[in-house]
This record gives structure tokens, C-alpha cells and sequence, in this order.
């Protein structure tokens, strides 16, 4: 998606072990108006799928998947870091490793929002080591929902998280693949 | 508005200790078709000020304060409620007691994403003991950028946040405001 990897080469900022700093318009301020053409895109490319509902995981993933999810026409579900006294009853659980803040912690959904009738799409912002998306996947499948594919803003391509889960069978689209970056600033899409 | 004060009676559950929830349609799935009539009611009765940017907070506030950025065509903020490596640099920051988790953690607001030029309007789904509000209103204020006012979801307008918020002269605009509710199901509004 050039206007994304446009975008990306203007304002995104490398840092130091391999942090892609897209702060000022993704996961921190968001530019509603690029969601707005991220969510089409995200339409375009699952346009065979008759996806159900979008998972997402808290935090940055929801803005996105909520804009995605008007073009979709279904509700969103946002998978939770943690469980709150608000979330009472029985919940899917997965276990997640966090590249961006070093440790794990469990994530959950509760039953009544996933079904064997749901053809699932999740939506996040980034995937490097697949760690999130293998979390969210194993919550798919416990809830013997159908998982139609991933739609992601930004990966990784120099890590090894998207080869794998697609080796494994799982459909990804990602909108910009990073192949290599440096601590100058350059930036290099696959 | 009374399409979601409907359906705060059709799908709210009323739990031990004050906690409504809403999780069916607003804060862990959310109904982005409701959403969107949210935010348009957002917009009209903020009709007269030149909103900005919109300010939220992480994590259930996100998506309503993005499908309603698109009514006022701003870009959204979130504060966040840990710091990450992912921000690096001067943050604005305030503290906040969470009614929902029992605890008091820290947010914080990239300095970029906040100027004096800016007129703030703060979204989110709740408000209660008006703590999140308070210390999202402190952030501003440490930005220098002006506050035009807080558009909430749900108040629960037995407890003092919002009567306190607005007797200090906040202006908050909150969509449904319970006046009570009991666990046997029954919510009565103002």
C-alpha cells in the first residue's frame, strides 16, 4: 500500500533494537483519515472472505480495527491484557510474549462474543515475532470459530514471525513490509 | 440519546458494586454501527467549538474517540498507561485511580502530540468518580493547549465525578446518564 509506505519513510523513526517509532499517525496519535484507507485495502484484499467479526488486541490494534471494521460491515472484539472485574464468566485465554514491553501476559475473550459460527479476521498494527498473532489465533481456535486470514499494517519482514505462521497456513496481508532498517533513518520495503 | 439509552436497557448488565456492563456493544465487543451514531451526537452537540484533536485514553475508549474523530475530522490521541520503549522523549503525564482495577497508574501523553494551538475534546465511555477525566484535563492543561470539553458515553450520575466536573466548569456532554441502577436489572435515567 504506497500511501502507507509513503507515510512510513516520512515519518516513521528507526531506534535503536529494531523499534519502529510510528507514533505521530498509528499506535499513539492515530490519522483517522489513513485508517480510513487502510480499512479499504483491508477490504480489497479479504474481499472473498465473508469475514463475521474482526479480533483485534488492546491497545493500538482497536483504533485501527474499528475503522477496518465500517468497511466490513461486523462488530469488533478486542482481545483483553489483562482481566478486570468487569469481565466476569468464562473467557478464552491465550498467553502472549511482548516484543515492545519485554514480558508476557495473558490475554483474554470472553465466550459469548466468539462462536463456531464466526469467520474470524484479526487486525493488528505490527508483527514482528508472531507472538501476538499466535495468541490470537489459539483464542480462534478454542472458540472452534474459523479463522479467515490477519490483516496487518506493518511487518517485520527481517523477522521471522510472518515466514513462519504462513508456512504454518495462516493467510497474512500485510499492507507494508519492512525489509530492512537502520538507525539512520532508511527505510526498505520488500 | 435514546437508541443507546435502549440499548443500555436491552443488553446492560447490572453487576455487584456499581459495575454496569456493557461489554456486549461498547467496551470489549463493540457495535460499530452504534458507534457511529455515537460520535455524530458527539459532533452536533459540539457543533460550536473547532475541535482540534481528540483526547482518550487506553483501553475502551479508543474506538469510539476514533469513529467519532471522523464526524469532527481530527486526528485522535490516547494516553497511555504504561510507559514503553516505544516512547521515548518528554511526555506530559498525570496520575489516575482506576474505579475498574482498583489501582493508581500512571498515563502519559507524548509532548508532540499536545500544543497551546490545540482545543481539546476529551471522549470516553464512562465516566464515574470523574478521575479519568481529571487527570486527562490535567494533561491538557500541562500542554497548554485549551479544553472545549469531555463527550462521555455513560455517566453514572449517582456518583459525584460529573456534578463535581462541572461545578469546577468543565463543560461534559454525557450521551446517558444513569440516575440508577439495581441487580435485578432495572436502570432508571436522568
Amino acid at each position: 500500500m504506497e500511501l502507507l509506505k509513503e507515510r512510513i519513510r516520512k515519518d516513521g523513526k528507526v531506534r535503536s533494537g529494531n523499534v519502529l517509532k510510528v507514533d505521530s499517525f498509528l499506535n499513539h496519535q492515530m490519522d483517522i483519515t489513513l485508517f480510513e484507507e487502510i480499512g479499504k485495502e483491508f477490504k480489497r484484499r479479504f474481499s472473498d472472505c465473508s469475514i463475521t467479526k474482526i479480533l483485534t488486541i488492546e491497545s493500538s490494534g482497536i483504533g485501527i480495527a474499528c475503522i477496518a471494521a465500517q468497511s466490513f460491515g461486523v462488530p469488533v472484539v478486542f482481545a483483553k491484557k489483562n482481566t478486570t472485574k468487569n469481565i466476569d464468566g468464562a473467557v478464552f485465554s491465550a498467553q502472549i510474549e511482548s516484543f515492545t514491553h519485554g514480558r508476557v501476559y495473558n490475554v483474554v475473550v470472553a465466550r459469548e462474543y466468539l462462536s463456531p459460527n464466526d469467520n474470524i479476521l484479526i487486525i493488528d498494527d505490527f508483527l514482528a515475532n508472531g507472538k501476538a498473532l499466535i495468541g490470537l489465533e489459539q483464542i480462534v481456535k478454542k472458540s472452534g470459530a474459523s479463522l479467515a486470514g490477519a490483516g496487518i499494517v506493518i511487518e517485520k519482514g527481517f523477522q521471522n514471525g510472518g515466514k513462519e505462521l504462513r508456512e504454518a497456513g495462516m493467510r497474512i496481508e500485510s499492507l507494508a513490509v519492512i525489509k530492512s532498517m537502520s538507525e539512520d533513518g532508511k527505510i526498505e520495503f520488500e
